[in-house]
């Protein structure tokens, strides 16, 4: 018995949207107000979804007390009130759209979760934007 | 890396259920009071998510402005207050139930966007009723 | 002790916004798109909030069961799926605006609920837009 | 033309996580405050994914009134106000964790929706804590 | 220049409405399928608003770090995952009814706030079913 | 008869919590991570509230695309996607807590609407975290 266990954690952090290969007016023309130089920021929320066998004796696929640590320890706790452009090394050479952002979070959580555990994060910037990436 | 990306829009709309080849008492059997012939009405939540290659250039699957600007130009502006029986060609023929709501919209959707994005649409009827369509 | 004691009810409507003195072009430019004769409609919320003493007995304000049945009886099954200006006698010489609509539910719900007890309601017409009324 | 329906129904339950396997220090370790013997409790909501044909008279995939029915007599109905250790069969020899539930959930279901509809739910504990399965 | 400023926390119990006064046919009769005597259970979600004097050093009328750990030692850590019949001395001889419990709340939380803040307090035991308490 | 009407309207920036008169160790233990130099951010939403008389007329206390219109360009429109500390006027000379931001958003409201109408604002700097402000 396979099963999808999810968990919400969030976290509030200043970005802006830049390639540094283009010059100013391009940035501007292809990002718009998200170029902001002063940066802008969001409350990001982040759902983690872990697909399992249900262990017969916890009747768990994982404690959601573990699985809530590590998203704090690999995700939140690193990007919580930062600006992930100048405080998160995750982001000094990639440019901190939600997709990309969804890309790091997932590389991080893949390496700190089980193999045998299928994992897909959803990322939410607001509540009308967000994106969904399985790794693939 | 292929990530989904999802926007929220709304439209306030009027709709009725009925099948116009059944006389008024099936009609009224198998739709209740939703078959009011003086229409009642929702606000419709839509989500579309689109799945492709993450750009390398701008760490974006589609533009999210370019996105919510298609949406609004395909549905949500020839839908928001209306009443979907009367008012939008697309149901003259069709019951606007969620689930045909859902296939038109989508079938619009799929010509607006790119053949290389895949495409899923949402639709939440009250908060408590929704569908799912990806075209299949 | 004083309590409020809040109750969440819901009910899906058509309507059009009309002042049947003025003509054609005043309302399309006083009520824009709410205006449309063919009607449009919502997913309207509907919170009461009923202020009084706990009872020593229950440690209730009022059985909140008792509350739940008296909104159904006196609002949300008139108005459920129905046109509230064709189908509803309370807005057959009344705009059913946001405001014109919590004013007529406040009156209902007031002769409803026992006279001890202070009354205020808050209609949701969407997420964005609502309005509260307590009598005054 | 397959859509997905959903239903979002709910109901609030006390339950207590133990292994009777185990001895009292296991338990507590594993299982930590929601292994108070005296049990805490939740607001479930229960979302049910339909997957099914169109039909081209009815524009349903099944009538959304019948789903609701079905899902209340099913489930809600049984374990809504009740302990799910003590007052709900289905977990007299089950331990009540979120992932247990909804395999006990899924089974009820499967049996009582006609074998030409796929089936998923979506079971939340809270908010943030959530699990779903399809059968798998 | 007076703001309020509101916290929200939230916390799992699980509780029983019953009047040991009564025997057990009237307790049935008055507290329905709240009476069950195995319990049943909810998501409480307590928001907290407090009322003063904006510090013009600090920007703040109270720092929400010091907020929310008052109504945790205060509240959610005494309740959470607490039957509150059974385990939380507060309900020993107190009917746990929203109202009882925010009156329990809302005294527990003046008492540890500085006497010039003004206090209310808005509980959650459904997202349909709340109960407002100002000390009044 | 007065009604109060409601718009909701968001905006995403960027802040930092600092007082120039102390030194960083002060305002560091002063505003913990929300003194970060290099700021973070969230997705404020803002709740107007106005309080009126309704116009026999139109039936409206105001015209909700007015309300919504003032709201976009005394305040969101100057905000959104902005780094208030840096990039918004209002906020050079003052630290941009939730109460203060409140406190100017009041102020250009109060300004923008007409003296009859009663004005309240409610500022959530996150789903947890808010803030209510009516110029007392």
């Amino acid at each position: 018995m396979k099963v999808t266990v999810c968990r919400k954690e969030h976290f509030n952090a200043a970005h802006r949207l830049h390639n540094p290969e283009w010059d100013d007016a391009t940035n501007q023309k292809v990002f718009g107000k998200c170029n902001n130089p002063n940066y802008h920021g969001h409350n990001y929320d982040l759902v983690v979804h872990l697909t399992g066998s249900v262990d017969a004796r916890t009747g768990y696929v994982i404690d959601m007390k573990v699985m809530k640590d590590i998203i704090r320890e690999e995700v939140t706790d690193r990007y919580d009130h930062k600006n992930l452009n100048l405080d998160v090394a995750d982001f000094k050479n990639l440019n901190p759209t939600a997709e990309n952002i969804a890309g790091v979070i997932w590389n991080r959580l893949r390496a700190a979760f089980e193999d045998h555990l299928d994992l897909k994060i959803t990322l939410y910037e607001t509540e009308r934007n967000y994106v969904e990436y399985s790794g693939n």
